[in-house]
């Protein structure tokens, strides 16, 4: 999550560290791997603090989860205080848990007390309640308040990511009291990019990027430079949405209020990439018939995530199953179709698919909506059409020559322009009305396209064949 | 790309702007888009300037995605200076062409001064070499020079995104110099987090946020708190690792150095979320079977993109028929086992596209590696086992009650293990090797895995059922 290296001046070792510990494929290198893990096997600290104490948090979560279970507890026992628990941010859920749940809770509050108060949220969101309160309770006080009212808030909401610390200064200051108080107050974050505009009661009044205080005359109040806050973002609004103000706004960072409109925190953008990078994620798994899913995760929690979904298309397949049974009759004539259907509800899948992404895709970065829904429909289908009438001349000739019979070559033909067809209309209006009825189209979108397209498939060509060459 | 709101203080008109033209969904409200069709209609250039000129510059790309073509043009024609050229770059890439292309070479050359040069660029990149040269030819000595500069770099490479205003002092200031001359230059960036220190041949030192000079007393030298920066990224690196260098380290912004490390520009934080945007959407995209599509373009373009991507299907599904029609005699024997066959190929497309999505993000997001790449496969196949063994017993059921035939559930359990197993095998093991071929495994792994379980499905199923039931 954050990110403090920038802040450490002087530090001047790291990018030789860089190249020394990656290869050329950006993955960790085995040598590197193999050395941290013969210092653990050695019990070494003195190697350990030395080439592990130095790294850069996202360098030591690589190397993590590179090393083995048994490594990764003892390189954590070993270097006990010199452990950038910040790290454990940068790890899959699954290792952390397997980390932290190693540990005496007395030390995960001492070491949680180090971090920012977004990383240790990060961190305890995933414990258990009792853990969690037993964690909490060694803490000080004012920390535990903040860490408790951040927990407090929904899972995935602005204030779970926000970061608790920052700078406020009241609006009657000049901008040299401003710089003033920042060269003499040690309890500043590491890291900060705006400074905050509050009255006596945290109320939020404005907001200061860092580069006008630095242009602005040492007498200039801060009232007169500040800047409105736009985008305050409230505490419980959705990371997904809060990242959409970002990505809109370009910012940097934003206030976090409560419902009081209270300044309570401020989310950053390097939370806001996590958040970003997730949620693409999470769409593309989706689309895939997968939930929530870590490399790291056991067969039976992949398997328990996976069989749903299976059981679904095994419900839709038996759709198919019984529309190709209608035709039992017309197959025993002609076992060519049989051989045949395959393919045409395969590209029909294909090509749903192609529209389906497009349009889910579309749907989730807000890019198609009223305005241009109509057009995308009427496009979608002529590409269906076109689309359809180039794979049909093809496919026909080709099965007319292979089993000898023109008139299986028209049927095939004809029907791929009527899958293709469903195809197109499948894979747009699916999503779009999953989307009106407020589902996610990514989740069931795929599912229903191919299951239009196979049925529609089936249905056509075998229905054609029955009708056009008099079988069954 | 760049936003530059947050610095323009004292414009609070904004938060109601927001709440005025976006509707509870966050599009764009019907009513803001026909009282602005109207103007525009009435060619009401006041009306115009005071609801069209205040907006972000996200704002208006959305506002001139949701209008007609035409009136897009007559929106920029009437604005005339007013318009703010930057929110092209919020636009589809058709959208963007279609305004630009209806400009003026000499209104163009004006508007692109106004722009930050990474704005500018993005505008000028796909324009056709002439217009370019007349655009450029156009502009003052010193910005022709640099948008020349940043142009002759590759497409997506890092010096295409940079911007080529910064703040550079040398290491030799004090701190309360560098402050001075922040707020007695009128040429600074509009935003900037960092100050580079450069020696006098523009050979990069080192760097400084903002909140570290503001700590500083006004004595100290730069060079004392400057930081090495350990993060400059050549000019002609990849605009996708740029992005992971700020993800992994949580930059907000680098320094871009040119071959002979003299510093060219930044790259900030904004345009690198839109990078990331933008591969995880192509990635999104390529595993759906489409390439860089956007939702303006044109029949003919999308039917071309998507065209060779069902070719390529079309050619597997013929390998799938064949093996099929291998069973000819077997099928005319047992009707049943055509109407079954699907269900078989299906679940295990499906089974196989859920380990092949998981295996590509992780790919992707360099998760899979050497160090995991042995477990990693060993679950799939586990996963593919277990949850073969209960899509197998279900459907084994239910084929033999419905078919009132104990061998063919006894043949379609078996094939269906047998397939899941397959599956798993193929949904990694494909784009493991694609990876490691260089080859993007988003592009082509679906088509090869799904050919491998449609042709092992159909294989087993009917091999089994030739062999168990004495058919054919």
């Amino acid at each position: 999550m954050e990110g403090h290296e920038e802040t450490t001046p002087g530090d001047a070792g790291h990018e030789a560290a860089h190249a020394d510990i990656y290869g050329e494929d950006g993955v960790i290198r085995p040598a590197f791997v193999a050395h941290i893990g013969a210092a653990i096997a050695d019990r070494d600290t003195l190697t350990l603090r030395k080439d592990v104490g130095d790294l850069h948090q996202s360098e030591v979560g690589d190397l993590l989860e590179a090393l083995l279970p048994e490594q990764r507890r003892t390189l954590v026992d070993l270097l006990g205080a010199d452990f950038d628990f910040s790290a454990l941010t940068e790890v899959d859920e699954a290792i952390r848990l397997e980390i932290v749940e190693n540990l005496p809770n007395a030390q995960i509050a001492k070491a949680v007390q180090e971090l920012d108060s977004d990383d240790a949220v990060y961190i305890l969101e995933d414990l258990d309640q009792a853990d969690q309160d037993e964690i909490l309770a060694q803490l000080p006080f004012t920390e535990r308040i903040r860490l408790r009212r951040s927990l407090d808030y929904p899972e995935e909401s602005a204030g779970r990511r926000m970061q608790t610390e920052f700078v406020a200064v009241p609006p009657f200051w000049t901008v040299g009291q401003t710089i003033d108080y920042m060269r003499e107050d040690n309890n500043l974050p590491d890291r900060f990019s705006q400074v905050f505009v509050i009255d006596p009661s945290f109320k939020l009044l404005g907001a200061i990027d860092l580069d006008q205080i630095l242009r602005a005359k040492r007498s200039v109040k801060i009232e007169d430079i500040m800047h409105e806050t736009r985008h305050a973002i409230p505490a419980t609004m959705d990371q997904e949405e809060a990242a959409r103000e970002f990505e809109q706004y370009n910012l940097l960072s934003a206030a976090v209020v409560d419902e009081n409109e209270r300044l309570v925190g401020v989310l950053t953008i390097d939370d806001v990439v996590d958040v970003i990078q997730q949620e693409a994620e999470e769409d593309l798994l989706r689309m895939g018939g997968v939930g929530d899913e870590e490399l790291s995760d056991t067969v039976i929690a992949t398997s328990r995530s996976r069989v749903p979904w299976l059981l679904v298309n095994l419900a839709t397949a038996f759709l198919s199953a019984s529309v190709i049974s209608l035709f039992g009759a017309t197959i025993e004539e002609m076992v060519a179709l049989a051989a045949l259907m395959p393919i045409v509800a395969s590209l029909g899948g294909n090509a749903g698919t192609q529209t389906m992404t497009v349009t889910v895709r579309a749907l989730a970065t807000k890019d198609l909506d009223i305005y241009n829904a109509g057009r995308v429909i009427r496009r979608e289908v002529l590409v269906g059409l076109t689309n359809g009438a180039i794979i049909a001349i093809i496919i026909g000739v080709v099965a007319a020559l292979w089993f000898q019979n023109h008139d299986l070559g028209i049927v095939i033909a004809a029907a791929m322009v009527i899958n293709m067809l469903a195809a197109a209309l499948g894979g747009i209006l699916i999503p779009l009305l999953l989307d009106k009825l407020g589902a996610d189209p990514a989740i069931s979108s795929s599912i229903f396209t191919t299951m239009i397209t196979d049925v529609i498939g089936f249905l056509a060509f075998l229905g054609l064949a029955t009708w056009w060459m008099h079988l069954g």
